[in-house]
């Protein structure tokens, strides 16, 4: 298990990550400050028993790394990593078919945290990122995911092919996002699954989608090449939901 | 017609708006920078006429608001909004059902290009945004769009009801996105359709609503509220498509 310090940043993140029963070390709120919104958050701390400081406007802009802190920001104790066994659990205890996103070098943070908020919702167990040549768990990170972070297992593993075989092993179909595979919607995506998401700018690499069971493809009209990661994972995502929904 | 200077930044983009057969003033090109890519944008500014300019990475770094503009700017003429007219115009040329986005008050600009790189691709007509409390076509939006801004037109409305009001008498039904509403896959999305998408933190307005037809619902499964706007317009519009196909 591997820890990663880091600050919460924006309102609806900083609640969330209260509501979530996660530990905040600190609370640092702008001076004067005393909309609903922020009297909530500060009703939240004192429960947590949170040491709360009420600082300037220019400590905060220091402390920010989004510059989006809306009046407040948390430090929590530490981001812990799952491990990917945590999210098959997750899977068992809910007695649901697993359904995990494994994203091969996601870069952009605004876009690994819109893809965490996409898998909470849309009911996946868990999101598998890559150590390298990826975006980690930052501030940025845990704004974007609105919170998701708090209630959806990220795990971090050496090897994303070697994972993925792994988790072939326990029955996982994994099917992946590619503009040459079959359009998705004549794809049969229920059962125990695992969605690939590449790169924003490669894609999925070679190595990933050789260990893939299916290619699955958006159906694109337009005149440029590609949808955003975040928007095409989330696509693809209910399509799954879709299927299986149906299937009940 | 109104009209916008901007700047065109990162490799992606600067390419697409040359293939779009955009007018390009000036091309800022890191100096020393020889790698493949650049040098089809290079090649592609002389096809045009278009004057390069070999700048230090101070310079760009200088002239850019996006902070990415991976060694090339553009400067193009001026973006040409669009009006409503034209939108209709494109569906009637291509002998489509018109579908269109309706943005009801997007304020992130990489959620505004992202949404208008989804349209170009689920082959919508168009983007309708709000003259006010929007973000408009600076140059991280047209960067987010990834090029697609060159394609898809885009109109600029005074008032957003009113235009959903005086497209409801060309025959265009209205859905709006609401966890309120009546799960997608059960609701008839086909024919001429406005997909309208709210505010990031507030959803479509009141008003707005009250002027749709339907109200459609992603399932949502999970621990926090909603999904990024950009991702819930991509998960709509690809319900538009699965049932536009379906049809055929």
């Amino acid at each position: 298990m591997r820890y990663e310090e880091y600050t919460i940043e924006g309102r609806n993140a900083v609640t969330e990550a209260f509501r979530s029963g996660k530990t905040i070390d600190k609370l640092y709120v702008l001076d004067g400050c005393h909309d609903g919104a922020v009297n909530t958050i500060k009703a939240l701390a004192r429960k947590q028993d949170t040491i709360v400081n009420y600082v300037s406007k220019e400590r905060l802009e220091q402390m920010s790394s989004t510059g989006k802190h809306q009046g407040v920001i948390a430090q929590a104790a530490a981001y812990e990593y799952a491990e990917v066994e945590d999210i098959l659990q997750l899977a068992e205890q809910k007695k649901e078919a697993p359904f995990i996103f494994i994203l091969d070098e996601i870069e952009d943070p605004h876009n690994l945290g819109a893809i965490i908020r996409t898998a909470n919702l849309c009911g996946a167990h868990g999101v598998i990122i890559p150590k390298r040549r990826a975006a980690g768990l930052t501030a940025a990170v845990v704004k974007a995911s609105a919170g998701a972070i708090n209630y959806t297992p990220v795990a971090k593993v050496t090897n994303i092919s070697k994972t993925i075989k792994d988790l072939k092993e326990k029955g996982i179909w994994f099917v992946c996002a590619d503009m040459d595979g079959e359009v998705m919607y004549r794809q049969n995506l229920t059962g125990p699954i695992g969605l690939v998401i590449g790169n924003e700018g490669n894609g999925v690499s070679r190595l990933v989608k050789e260990k893939c069971d299916y290619t699955a493809a958006i159906p694109m009209k337009g005149d440029i090449d590609s949808l955003n990661a975040s928007v095409a994972a989330g696509v693809l995502a209910y399509e799954i939901v879709r299927q299986r929904l149906q299937e009940k």
